[in-house]
């Protein structure tokens, strides 16, 4: 059977545009909504059976060709040595948001990794004996969940994995939760590179032993979400940023589809390409300020990925399907298209308007 | 006397590198808090012996090469017919948030002109017989503010006037006030482009007769602030702003300083300088995310502003110093450079950083 999302990763001919909606498991979806007022945020992704049926609820409901992991990029946070917790009104604090060296030191230095004889050895997809990467320590729900979810989802159908890229991580635990100038985390930047440097090898070692753990786990594909990675200028993000995400791109495996995505400064796409460039296998996500075929036509030895504007599926099904025909037309001929948002699915959207947005690309020729 | 400011805006060397910050008044002088205490926002902004006080405070305590009007952009939208008000917590909201062709027509559509006779008239700076661009409805407190600064300026000194773009007042009128996806502009938008354009007709009109304004009353140079349109794409500026920034600043008098002002995608700046292009006057403004000096080269016949991150004056001074004089040194040889921030001051900088930066821009040599 045709797997249409990794045939398009691999730039293959597919004979539809495959399609999956960042965060299309979520707060818009009745089902997610009713599990909600029994599990906080946090239970629902510790609990892999939960976690594992709202992974898989987009694909049985409306057919998209990927399930994305239910799971959030703060996870990590816990096993790296800075927990957090939910604020009813503000969404995740970091409990001690880091702004000296000292905490830095402090956190995990091993990559979260686990010895061998990990509990979820025994369980990983191919049955291959324990490398090391079975595990990571505090998050085996995590891979439990995508061990269910592969179990119970078609074949055709892919599993993408995902974490925060460092940049993004970095910025929550040094502001401590969400920001609107980053002020904290660019002074923490600027002021000592060292000290900043040391703590993105701290989160870019854990979020490789955590990537290659999901794809031990049955992920067929990753992405590194850089979602707020669109408030520095192209020299901060090569100077700052840059090292680390090509070690963690660097650090997956040959060919495994691994998506590159940031939103908020198109002019740090070509260095993020740069930065997620393999041999084979990265793909670049894209938000919606840009063109993406003239995108697409910059980087054509790659797959790429997004650029719907969110805020179409909250304009009526006309403008929606409109702009989506756009996109659909203007990639005609370009191997390597996956149709999604350029950025999540928000919580005011309606169902009814999602599943008409993947029967339209679905169906359109 | 040498006028640094506007010299450099039409080209001209200068003996050292101008500057003036965005919200250069404001909140984190401890004089304009005193004020503040006193008088609300819009009260100050009303009373124009107090805003003339506070346009030229920067000037005579840090000595910058520019005054700008002390106002708000919001301000024209109670003479164009959609009164706000400012929320303790939340900041100004637009009473009646625009969404319906017939609030569009219920706007006033005579560019908030006044008839000859206006009281402003005699008072105009050059003396001029009123010629009907003397008044401004409603607004004749922001005219009166700009000839009381104008007078006690040091004439060295430029005064810019301002108005927000079209896009950003369009925004606000349609979500009602800040807003994070922009859903409701959007939708409006794309749903029926003709009522867009219908209201970003009535906005541009009236942006024009009052910048028209500002100049006659002593404004030496304008600022159009877009400071929300970074949200969109290329092709949605193009389609839905473009003709309007257009038609306004084809609409300011040749030769006179007229600046370009977007933050957040910076794929926009070569449209945007398009829409702003005259024979002579137009100043690019630019955010933090670019290369000064490439886009400079980009735009070769224009003035560049901007473009230090604001967060640079958060983050100590050294830090501070050498990131201006990255951006003075990469400028080197390049006439027609106007140093300011990438965008505003923020409340919780410090008085002493901001003069310290002013200072160091100054003596650069």
């Amino acid at each position: 059977m045709s797997h249409t999302f990794l045939n398009a990763c691999a730039m293959q001919p597919t004979d539809h545009t495959p399609i999956w909606l960042m965060r299309q498991a979520g707060r818009y979806q009745p089902e997610y909504r009713a599990l909600r007022e029994k599990f906080s945020f946090v239970e629902l992704c510790k609990r892999s059976d939960l976690a594992a049926e709202v992974t898989l609820l987009p694909v049985q409901q409306m057919d998209v060709d990927a399930a994305i992991l239910f799971a959030d990029i703060l996870l990590i946070l816990e096993p790296l040595g800075a927990p957090f917790h939910f604020t009813p009104d503000d969404g995740p604090r970091v409990n001690q948001p880091i702004r000296t060296a000292a905490q830095v030191d402090a956190l995990a230095t091993d990559g979260l990794r686990m010895g061998g004889g990990s509990a979820a050895s025994g369980s990983a997809r191919d049955g291959s004996a324990d490398d090391g990467s079975a595990g990571v320590r505090g998050l085996d729900y995590v891979l439990e969940t995508l061990r269910l979810t592969r179990a119970a989802l078609p074949k055709e159908k892919a599993l993408i994995g995902f974490a925060g890229a460092p940049f993004t991580l970095a910025s929550y635990l040094i502001e401590g939760g969400g920001s609107k100038h980053y002020a904290h985390a660019k002074r923490f930047m600027w002021e000592d590179p060292s000290r900043w440097h040391a703590l993105m090898e701290r989160i870019s070692d854990a979020t490789i032993t955590y990537l290659l753990a999901q794809l031990h786990a049955g992920a067929d594909a990753v992405q590194l979400f850089d979602s707020w990675v669109g408030v520095l200028s192209e020299q901060d993000y090569r100077t700052f940023v840059f090292p680390h995400t090509q070690k963690i791109f660097a650090a997956l495996p040959e060919g495994v589809p691994a998506i590159q995505f940031g939103t908020g400064n198109p002019l740090l796409y070509p260095a993020m390409f740069e930065a997620a460039r393999r041999d084979k296998g990265t793909v670049m996500g894209f938000d919606w300020r840009v063109d993406l075929r003239q995108w697409a036509d910059k980087f054509p030895s790659v797959a790429v990925q997004g650029n719907l504007d969110p805020v179409a599926i909250l304009s009526g099904q006309g403008v929606m399907r409109a702009q989506a025909t756009r996109i659909l037309e203007s990639m005609r001929g370009r191997p390597g298209h996956i149709f999604n948002l350029g950025h999540g699915i928000m919580p005011n959207m309606q169902v009814d308007d999602v599943r008409a947005l993947v029967d339209h690309v679905h169906s359109f020729q």
